[in-house]
């Protein structure tokens, strides 16, 4: 972490969420020291304060994905254009936003190279060299780069033109398989939203419009932002053998037929780090999820000058740092008041507070970040008192946020309905009926704004009939402004 | 790790190293399945064996770094060509082997971007837009990312036009302190590449020529392969100012005057997998260092449908695997004799075979790798006696390498001598004195191929006069061919 210098600066203010939501979200990336802009129009600078969550993220989600028998590899950044070019759909998706190589040092290429936007291409082309038999499959891929999408608008962790991420990439003997695997990483990614990341998610298949290029189907997690947009948080796709045929990737079964294997690919980005921010986040700056926080703990001494406190506060980060928790001790000479600012605007969950009456007491001050609750807790229960206000933290946020969507899930049975609903009670999740048609989607959003996020799982019947045609329903479908 | 699928293919022999050391490298990258190749020269598929030697290298030297104080940031991958041409030196060095990107979507961009081929121009550019005060110093920042030189002649992890690393980029307040960060990294390599790579380095002085594009000095730690070339395996930069001038980087020191700072850069990269290959390798295939092995221990049950046996290797696992040891157990149908051979060709330090004979006397064999060394060892202390193998082959190795080393270092007192020691002994290592002068520096390297590997800091008197003119000497050079 780097230190504090002693600079006893005001912490500056920031615009009120209530007053200019985009504002205030650019502010925070910016004053919590997440990011930092450079001469290249959306391209960051992912700060150590931004980047250790990151880390936090991927040691969390490495983790699960080893565990369901996951191995990492590392595949070129370049795709030669011809390869690009072998899945008629895929290219078409990609083509037209992605960044060209045409000349290595003074030399024109013979083939211009794309930064890849995604592997699918180059998984497929590895495929192709190294499975020969059924005894090969399954490959169970994942990889942790950052990838490029030349877009026309940029926003820190939201959408910018290059982005860290981590796409899994799988192939199997069958399409049972492989769909298995699809909705297993799905369901990892809303485990790891809601438990690390203390954010509810919506588990849904995308409509036929709204899938990834190149995929039969696409399945996504959404979640709801503080100001009632959706976010989508993460994706799984079943490519069936699509890819593989266009690749020409067989096996030889038990049977010793030549057959094509199926596919899936997965993936989260950076954006859960603006998912974090939006989600929690409060016009004192970020709020973090204990699990992904690089400091849980924040231990501010109190009239530090006074005989024996920082000793004592040194005792303390020793003893916490000593149970697993990452605890940082603030012993510079800016005053308490404005630590607790800084801390608040980087979101540290607990602040631990420690003076002259406080170890006269034998007790500190413990005060949670999300709510301002203080509790006084003896030092003898220390490191049990931390572990409960960490659990607290998480699951405050946690039902904060659910309640945040519950209060902004609307269902409507007209457009009308969805158009009065999002006008009165502003952005939000608008439950509604659909009848499988692309001009019914198409319509519902040039009308409302709202397009459709998913068809969740967890299907209600809000009505019969499709809000928009009246013909019969055949999907209940989240809708939503979105990111 | 990846499944065995009960194949019972053979194991393929590889080239020895005797025949065709080059080839004998290549056959190793492959048949150990490391990597793959692609249709782009120069860019790789890194594997998941060859990635998990990676991450264990990552794990390793990234808790080194942190310990010391340095946080991971992410640099966009793409420098404006504006800003690599800001210092001189550097965009000499670099511009004739970057890919440029000039094309976004189907749109030419206004300038072209670079791929990085390393970072120091857009750290750079941050510090200049975060550091205003002696209070911001120092920074000590780290990146693992991938860059991109476009060689002309590519060989797997030693030169590929792409590669993974990381890269240090610091910032100091003075150049002492500067200074005193580019040796501890060296250090810290030296260490690593001694206590976890078990390959013994030599630390010194690049001399001016061999110095990295805009630095002041290069430092460098060097290792000798099996076939008596050398390989640059970590190098460690002082810039003093001229970055922080060309790019306009400046802080108002304690008597409130505008100064520049003094940078550091450092890095190593997946050529230190190559390394592990030329340094332990054998005519079997791999030999990995315990410390960055991805399995260090395979169970090989022998008779496994006999009763018993396949319960006991399961045990032995779990029992293995508790103590946070990384085994693997194969049970697939191949055949004993099949599994030696394979886990042979990817260096696994330590196997252990079970069987009904070794059950029935409570005993297993312990194999170690390197020298094909058997141990019966007691289950009971089974543990333990693994732990003291692993050690075991660690030291063995670095014994072995060093053992090489010493062998192919020869001193030469003229450039004869050096030809001859080349000639009758073999590539290896020369110690000879130079005069300082870059014309006597070429004259050897033309002469006998050997050019200057680094000033070693551990000097020795060979003889008084430049081992080429004959004028007093000032150093002893070490001098190779290198890779």
């Amino acid at each position: 972490m780097s230190k504090n210098n002693g600079n006893s600066k005001m912490v500056e203010q920031i615009t009120s969420m209530d007053v200019d939501f985009a504002k205030w979200y650019t502010d925070i990336v910016k004053k919590a020291e997440l990011i930092e802009y450079t001469s290249v129009k959306g391209c960051m600078v992912i700060r150590p304060y931004g980047y250790a969550i990151w880390e936090n993220i991927q040691r969390i989600l490495d983790g699960m994905f080893k565990e369901t028998g996951h191995e990492n590899v590392c595949m070129p950044m370049f795709i030669p254009e011809s390869l690009l070019n072998k899945e008629k759909d895929h290219v078409e998706g990609f083509a037209p936003e992605v960044a060209w190589v045409t000349h290595g040092g003074s030399e024109k290429l013979e083939e211009r190279l794309c930064v890849r936007p995604t592997s699918e291409t180059l998984f497929c082309e590895h495929y192709a060299n190294i499975i020969h038999s059924y005894r090969d499959l399954p490959k169970l891929y994942n990889q942790w780069v950052s990838v490029v999408r030349w877009e026309k608008t940029t926003r820190p962790f939201l959408r910018s033109r290059e982005f860290l991420w981590q796409e899994g990439h799988t192939i199997h003997a069958t399409a049972e398989e492989a769909i298995e695997e699809t909705e297993q990483m799905l369901n990892c990614y809303a485990r790891f939203c809601e438990e690390s990341l203390a954010m509810p998610v919506v588990k849904g298949k995308k409509t036929e419009s709204d899938k990834f290029a190149g995929a039969v189907s696409t399945y996504a997690i959404e979640a709801l932002m503080h100001d009632g947009k959706a976010l989508q948080a993460g994706t799984s796709h079943y490519f069936g053998d699509g890819f593989a045929k266009a690749f020409g990737i067989e096996y030889t079964d038990k049977e010793n037929k030549r057959v094509n294997p199926h596919q899936t690919s997965w993936g989260v980005t950076t954006r859960l780090i603006g998912a974090i921010i939006m989600t929690h986040g409060d016009d004192n700056g970020l709020v973090l999820p204990p699990a992904v926080a690089p400091i849980q703990v924040v231990i501010i001494p109190i009239a530090q000058h006074k005989d024996g406190v920082l000793d004592k506060a040194n005792e303390l980060y020793e003893k916490l740092k000593s149970t697993g928790i990452r605890v940082k001790l603030d012993n510079s000479d800016n005053s308490p008041g404005w630590k607790f600012s800084e801390y608040e605007m980087k979101g540290i969950p607990v602040r631990l507070e420690i003076g002259p009456k406080d170890i006269e007491k034998n007790q500190c001050v413990l005060v949670t970040r999300h709510n301002r609750e203080k509790t006084f807790v003896s030092l003898d229960e220390l490191e049990n008192a931390v572990n409960v206000k960490l659990k607290e933290v998480h699951d405050g946020l946690y039902e904060k946020a659910l309640k945040n969507r519950e209060n902004k899930t609307y269902s409507c049975k007209s457009i009308e309905e969805i158009s009065k609903a999002l006008e009165e009670k502003g952005d939000g999740f608008i439950k509604a009926m659909w009848c499988g048609d692309e001009a019914c989607e198409d319509e519902v959003k040039e009308k409302t704004g709202a397009g459709s996020r998913c068809i969740p799982f967890e299907q209600e019947n809000i009505d019969n009939k499709c809000v928009c045609c009246g013909k019969p329903a055949k999907h209940m479908v989240l809708w939503g402004k979105a990111y």
